[in-house]
C-alpha cells in the first residue's frame, strides 16, 4: 500500500509532516510518498533515522494557503502539493492521499480530480468524535453545506459503512442530528430526511439523535448538514482546549496539597485526556469520491498526522471505496426504478 | 418584584421548584408567587422554612407534559401551571414567570399570551454558555427552526440589549456563528445574514464567530439559527456529562496514589465544575415577547432553579424589555421607510 502525504499542507508544514509520516512508516506496513517542496522535505528526514523506512519524494513547487479559494486555488495551481498528492491516487501510483492542509482545497481536489462517486451527489467529511467507549463517525462535518435530504441519505449509507468496514461494527446505529426525539421534529432538511431514512435498506436507521447523544456514543453514526457538524466539531474543539486551560490556570492557582494531589492524579488525567484526544485519530475520511482521501487537522503535530495515517491504512485495507460504490449505483438504479 | 414560578414544571417538580424557590426568596429581593397543584405545594413549603418568607401559591389543576405538543396543549389546558403563570404576567399581577417544564409550552405560552414585540418576527432562546471569563450569550438556542436573516438581525439587537443591560457589558461583541472567519462563507441563512448584520446600527459586530469561539468566549453574543443553537447546547450538557463521567471511571479504576490525588485535587475540581457549571445561571431569558419569561432546563434541580430566579430578577432589573420595544419599534420604522 502506498500513501500520499501532501508534506505542505498545516500549520507545521513540512516539519511535524515529516515526522508524523515517519513515525507512520515504522508502525504501519505502508510505503509513504511525501509530496512538496522537495530541498524542504529532505532537510526534515535528514533529521530522521528514515534511511531503511521505505519513504519517497515528490517534488511539488507550489502550495495552497488556508485563506485561498479553494476550487480556484487547486485549477490554477496545477503543482500544488495537494493536487499532485491526488494526481498520484487518480494515476493509481497511490492508494490514498492524506492532507493536513486547507481542508477546502483537499475537498476541491478531490472533487476535481478524482470525481464523485456515482450516486453521489455530495461528498461527506466523516470526523469520528471521542465517546467513552470508541468513536461516534459524525458527518458530513464541512464539506459541504445546505445539503439536500437525499444528500444526507447517501452520507448514511457512507458512514455507515465505513463504520462496518474500517470499525468492524456489524450493523451501525445511524441517527440523525436532530433537535428532539419525535419524528416531527427538526428544521425542514431534517423533517424531510427522516422518512427517507427511515426507507433506506442499507442502513440500520436508529432515529433522530440529539446533540448529547454524540459525546455520549448512542450512535455509531451520526448524519448532518456540513454546517452543523462543523460548528459542533470546532465547538467540541474549544471546550476541550478551554477546559484544560481551566484545569491548568485552577491548579496553577491552588495550594501546596492540590498541586500534590495534580501530581498523584497525573497518569489518571492524561489517559483520560487520551481517550478524549482528537488527536488519537487524527484524520477523517472523505467519503464519496473514487480514492481514499483523509483530511487531518490543521494545527496536526506529529502525533496527529501518525495517527491519521493510520486511519487512512485501515481506510485502503477496509475496501470501503467498493462497497460505497456498489451500495449507491445499486441504490440509484432501485431509486430510478 | 413579583415572579410567577411554573411549580409543576420539570423532572423533579414540585420539590425542587419549591426549594429552589424557597432559596431564592431568602436570597433576592423579590416576592415569589408558585402556581399548581395547591396541595402538592404546601406539603413541600411545609418542610421549608418559608413561613416569613414573601411566598404564595396559585392554584392551577393542569400540567403540561413534555411530550404534548405545545401550542395545542397551551390552547386546550387553559388552567394548566404554565398557561396560569403567563398569564399572571399579562395580567400585570406578576413581572416576570420561570419554568423548567416543556421549553415548547413555555415558548407558546409566551408566544399566545404574551405576544411578540412589535418588530419581532420570532421570540429567541438567550442561553447563557460559561465561558473561562464569565458566558457568551447563544441565541437562538432552540424556540425556532429555519429563520429568515432578518429574524437572526433582531436576535441580535435582543441578545446585544441583554448583554448590556443584565450583564452590563459596554459594547457587547456581537457574532454570528459560521463555519469560517470570512464574509463569504457558510450557509445561505448566514450569507444572507452577515451584510444584514454588518448594516445594523444597534449593535457592535464583530464578524463571523466559529464553534470554538463559544466555548472560548471570544464574543459576548453570538447568533444562530435555533437548529444550530440547540444542537450545540445539548452536544454541549453531553459533553460536560461524558467527562465528569469518565474522569470518575478512571479515579475508581485507578490505584492508591491517584486515589490520594483525586481527593486532595476535589477542591480545585469543585471549583472548576462551578465555573463551567451551567447550573451556575440556571436560565435562559425568551427574548422577544411582551413579558418576562426565563425558561429553565428540565432536569433543574433546587440549586438551578434558585440560580434561575436570580436570572429573572436581573432580567426585570435591567429594564430590557423597554429597551428592545424602543430599539425594534424604531428599527421597524426606519427598515420600512
Amino acid at each position: 500500500m502506498r500513501i500520499a502525504i501532501d508534506a505542505m499542507g498545516g500549520d507545521f508544514a513540512p516539519r511535524e509532516i515529516v515526522q508524523g509520516a515517519v513515525a507512520a512508516a515504522k508502525k504501519y506496513d505502508c510505503e509513504i510518498v511525501l509530496i512538496g517542496d522537495e530541498k524542504q522535505i529532505r532537510a526534515e528526514l535528514h533529521g530522521e533515522d528514515a534511511a531503511a523506512l521505505r519513504i519517497s519524494v515528490v517534488h511539488a513547487s507550489e502550495v495552497i494557503g488556508m485563506n485561498e479559494h479553494p476550487a480556484e486555488a487547486v485549477r490554477t495551481k496545477k503543482d500544488s502539493s495537494i493536487v499532485v498528492a491526488t494526481r498520484l491516487v487518480r494515476e493509481g501510483s497511490c492508494d490514498a492521499v492524506f492532507s493536513a492542509g486547507s481542508t477546502g482545497a483537499a475537498v476541491a481536489a478531490a472533487q476535481l480530480i478524482l470525481h464523485r462517486i456515482r450516486g453521489v451527489g455530495r461528498p461527506a467529511i466523516a470526523t469520528p468524535m471521542p465517546t467513552p467507549d470508541g468513536v461516534t463517525l459524525m458527518l458530513d462535518s464541512g464539506a459541504n453545506v445546505d445539503s439536500r435530504p437525499e444528500h444526507l441519505v447517501q452520507s448514511a449509507v457512507m458512514g455507515s459503512l465505513y463504520a462496518q468496514h474500517v470499525f468492524g461494527i456489524e450493523r451501525p446505529r445511524v441517527g440523525l442530528l436532530n433537535i428532539g426525539e419525535e419524528e416531527t421534529k427538526g428544521n425542514e432538511q431534517a423533517k424531510e430526511t427522516y422518512p427517507l431514512l427511515k426507507a433506506e435498506h442499507n442502513i440500520n436507521f436508529c432515529g433522530n439523535a440529539e446533540g448529547r447523544d454524540v459525546p455520549k456514543g448512542n450512535f455509531d453514526v451520526v448524519i448532518c448538514d456540513g454546517f452543523v457538524g462543523n460548528v459542533v466539531l470546532k465547538f467540541a474543539e474549544g471546550l476541550a482546549k478551554t477546559i484544560l486551560g481551566l484545569i491548568r490556570e485552577e491548579i496553577r492557582g491552588a495550594g501546596l496539597m492540590a498541586k500534590l494531589g495534580a501530581l498523584l492524579l497525573m497518569p489518571t488525567l492524561r489517559r483520560l485526556g487520551k481517550r478524549l484526544d482528537v488527536r488519537e485519530y487524527g484524520g477523517a475520511p472523505l467519503l464519496g469520491v473514487n480514492g481514499c482521501c483523509v483530511i487531518g487537522h490543521g494545527s496536526s503535530d506529529a502525533k496527529s498526522v501518525a495517527s491519521a495515517i493510520g486511519v487512512t491504512v485501515d481506510y485502503v485495507n477496509g475496501k470501503v471505496l467498493d462497497q460505497i460504490r456498489d451500495a449507491l449505483a445499486k441504490k440509484g438504479d432501485s431509486d430510478r426504478a
